[in-house]
């Protein structure tokens, strides 16, 4: 069987045969299968079980065709092996029962060692890739900002007070912590690549509650060590945020050769701020995909349009699938994107 | 006594001896005064009695300084006389016992009449100016999206899936929806202006959630009603966000004398999309008033330096002030912005 070259043709900015598509979170909870199989056993138990995570894995593939999956998994999964205990609580979100805030809890932090101590990840990796055929599989990891914004705030955060305060009031710290931090996602990451993923994704996903100044101090120089890292290897690197419109030229001096958009951002004022010698990938609003299927036609429509045809664009949401979302409706999606060409385009007025 | 002119000169863009600065919020939880003073009452037992309200609006006017007060009330206020309940539930923000999702929904909505149902807010206004002396006064409200967003989840939403669903799926019930809140809120803002208030803001704080596009089509056009019966008065109106980098060129043209920017815009930047025919007002965030003194103070002057001493710049934060806030920061940052002149302009090294 030949590869599906789409997904990774477009990550190199060479011209596919037609716009290569997957979705950020495409599988969970929306899913039925998925939650058939969430009612046996919780999300954790799911990730350390590789024929579980890989059967989660390979459900959209099945159901959507959809040009690339994405392994099963949470950024979160480096924690407990750096000696931070979490849990998932019930509609809450992740919880981190110590919270890393001093210079105490920095030195603690364990170095990773992803092949012995994430061994079933690196399992389900390689079980993917001799079960998955011709689509080819991203691995993941969050960015060393997201992740460690997560650790010191102890889970979830609307103002991210205590994690920018560290920033401000003890930066000694917080290089550190970062130092570390970003070591242990690099080496996450290639231990991913050496398992088998044939792309990686690093999810910075709420960088953008930070000032472009406090990013280039901050943050800049971490999220370049992990995209560096990965991009050694020669796999396509995709570098992702949200709410990321001032930040785009700073998070391409980061690095990756594809930049996440989301729809905050028209994807051609997107593609112009981070170059067009970069590719990229989005940005739907999650939420069209509860549309009426004509509405969300013309809504995939006016991304693609503002691709203008450059080679390089990868369509996927601008962040995860939101729960509930119609599978209908992403089927459909999918043949949307797929159909479409760029001598259809048309002037689309929402 | 003599107006402080500062902040209303600086709406007009004129001249200044030194640059106004008032902070969003900077009446709350954060000063112990306040604190005292909701032992006894709860938020809306306050605002619904002009004494307290008052009380609570000078409270930041005696203790930092700053060159405006804004009047003690919240953006939810429309909605009882409008005929929808809510209250605040402990921790979790509004509560909407029965959000507005259906035509009927939409239809059974009452006119506002802000004179009568609102009576308690102009009294406030009007107690609040013979005790201001020389400090003007700040009406405001909420921006339609915004408010209508709580009206539509039920309360605070992290994706605003239902509100956007409603634009998507059902645009009839949204247009005659905004259409109504539109005119109520612009009814809301000139009865305050004529009860006294020598300025207005309307907070869009949520609209940073849409795409340009969405914005332009179900948001643009009932802001700017809002904002042009307002500026018809002819008192200075301030147009905030937050979020909003790819928004500003489009919040411009909906109107307003002064657009707010938050921290995620470096000031010079955002001025630049808004063009330097508008005022602006910001956008420290807000986290920075928890800083050690010379750093916060590092971060003031990054601010103002990006005004270059252009006339109209407002200081403020980007986003209201955050509990536990120190009051001796908030002090000290009024002095820090009073003190700043352009000539003391340094380039900052963050």
């Amino acid at each position: 069987m030949e590869m599906n070259g789409r997904f990774l043709a477009a990550c190199h900015r060479a011209p596919v045969d037609a716009t290569p598509v997957w979705f950020m979170r495409q599988a969970g909870r929306y899913m039925a299968e998925y939650r058939a199989i969430r009612k046996k056993y919780s999300l954790l138990e799911i990730v350390q079980q590789p024929e579980l995570a890989a059967e989660v894995t390979l459900q959209p593939v099945r159901t959507f065709n959809v040009d690339a999956a994405i392994l099963f998994a949470d950024i979160l999964l480096p924690l407990q092996p750096m000696g931070v205990d979490f849990e998932f609580s019930k509609g809450d979100g992740p919880v981190i029962h110590h919270p890393v805030r001093t210079q105490t809890d920095v030195n603690a932090l364990r170095p990773l060692q992803p092949d012995e101590t994430l061994a079933h990840v690196m399992d389900a990796i390689r079980l993917l890739r001799s079960e998955l055929g011709n689509t080819p599989l991203i691995g993941f990891s969050g960015a060393p900002f997201t992740v460690a914004s997560y650790m010191i705030e102890g889970g979830a955060s609307r103002d991210y007070k205590i994690t920018k305060l560290m920033m401000y009031s003890a930066p000694g710290i917080w290089h550190t912590f970062m130092d570390k931090l970003s070591t242990a996602l690099a080496e996450y990451l290639t231990a991913q690549i050496r398992a088998g993923t044939q792309a990686v994704q690093m999810f910075d996903s709420w960088v953008g509650v930070l000032s472009p100044m406090d990013y280039e101090t901050f943050v800049l120089p971490y999220s370049k060590k992990v995209l560096d890292a990965a991009q050694a290897t020669g796999v396509p690197v995709i570098h992702f945020g949200t709410g990321t419109a001032t930040l785009l030229p700073l998070m391409r001096q980061a690095g990756g050769d594809v930049l996440g958009l989301d729809w905050r951002v028209p994807l051609d004022q997107g593609w112009q701020a981070v170059g067009h010698d970069r590719a990229v990938q989005g940005n739907l609003d999650p939420v069209a995909l509860f549309a009426p299927i004509p509405e969300m036609k013309k809504r995939i429509h006016d991304v693609l349009s503002r691709a203008e045809g450059r080679p390089g664009h990868i369509f996927n949401v601008g962040h995860g699938i939101l729960q509930h979302t119609p599978e209908d409706n992403v089927k459909a999606a999918v043949e949307i994107v797929h159909e479409w060409r760029i001598e259809n385009r048309e002037i689309t007025n929402l």
